[in-house]
């Protein structure tokens, strides 16, 4: 497809798109003239993981340090998913994990594997931090409650990831680290509606009709 | 304790907590003098609430409706509960369902009672569009997978939830869902990590063992 009709099937203009080629975050089309260009599905894809990126508050620079890790992977496929994902918001600083005794704590109370240096250690840190200072603490019951089925989550996650090539296996990750997570929030809140309703009603039958 | 004592309970400064005040997202201390009030652990608690709500980018007048909820819960504490949660990022534009035909497909495929006029479904319809958009749509087999252990996890919240006083139950709510959503997801991500890491430790066995 041609420019225009590439701006039309991912609703967005045409300078933006411009715009990407010249950051290099979009590949460039395939030249049939001197000002001719033509664009495939694969551009499709890319325009909307800059998006996708891009309304998570993501910056030029580290959706291009997100696409360039798709397009040269690397040798380990899973440091550079590794890279890729650390890259997500939200944007944590940097701490060994051994700056991160809550979250330490909570991981080995829950029997997780976790890799050297991961950056989702230290975000953990915060949120956990974060609840204590809002005076609700996450206990380790709430915690055991809650970790074999995140697990389960992301062991469906996991095997539906993509081995080959190592682009299609960052790119999942990176995708379905930022859009699963607020389908599974929504979700989360829309149990709660329904869950509240049910125990609000038994607890009024408590009440009124025993 | 005195205002100073307070400040330091809290890592909030004076100034801070006198806006507060001012504001009226802080109940006043008791006066023992003209100029000198005592503050007590309801107090520590309703700044830290301040907090966590402000660092996840409400608004003044946002805290002030959900604090104006906690403080006085209404007639339904159903009702009371939804609109202040509904008051909490991310802000999606008021929709009815009826304009929300994909999270209304979503939660009718995985058997989710779903209150009426709930915002977290538009929320689902944006985030399962935004999915759809960046070319990895929801499928109803990962639907599947995720909702029941979702379920799971709301139905453990929903159980530890105080009924009363009302100001209680309102107030779990709202933290229980800011607070614990960067919680699941930090542990969402680390379970990836050591997942990964077997499944690629698998594979490689695969190619170079067999």
């Amino acid at each position: 497809m041609l420019m225009s009709e590439l701006a039309a099937r991912t609703s967005v203009p045409v300078p933006t798109i411009k715009y990407y080629l010249r950051e290099g975050v979009l590949m460039p089309g395939r030249a049939s003239s001197a000002t001719r260009a033509h664009y495939d599905d694969g551009h499709v894809r890319r325009i909307a993981l800059i998006r996708a990126l891009s309304t998570r508050g993501l910056s030029m620079a580290q959706i291009k340090s997100i696409v360039g890790l798709i397009d040269e992977p690397g040798e380990s496929l899973f440091a550079t998913m590794g890279a890729a994902t650390a890259a997500l918001p939200p944007r944590t600083e940097f701490v060994s994990d051994h700056d991160c005794p809550r979250a330490r704590g909570a991981l080995a109370a829950v029997d997780y594997a976790v890799p050297e240096g991961l950056p989702a250690v230290a975000q953990l840190e915060h949120a956990l931090a974060d609840a204590e200072a809002a005076g609700v603490p996450m206990t380790e019951e709430r915690l055991r409650a809650y970790a074999p089925h995140i697990k389960s989550i992301a062991a469906y996650d996991i095997a539906q990831m993509p081995l080959e090539p190592a682009a299609d296996a960052v790119e999942y990750a990176v995708l379905g680290t930022v859009l699963y997570e607020p389908i599974l929030a929504a979700l989360r809140r829309i149990a709660h509606a329904g869950l509240a309703a049910e125990r609000l009603a038994d607890s009024a039958a408590d009440i009124h009709g025993g």
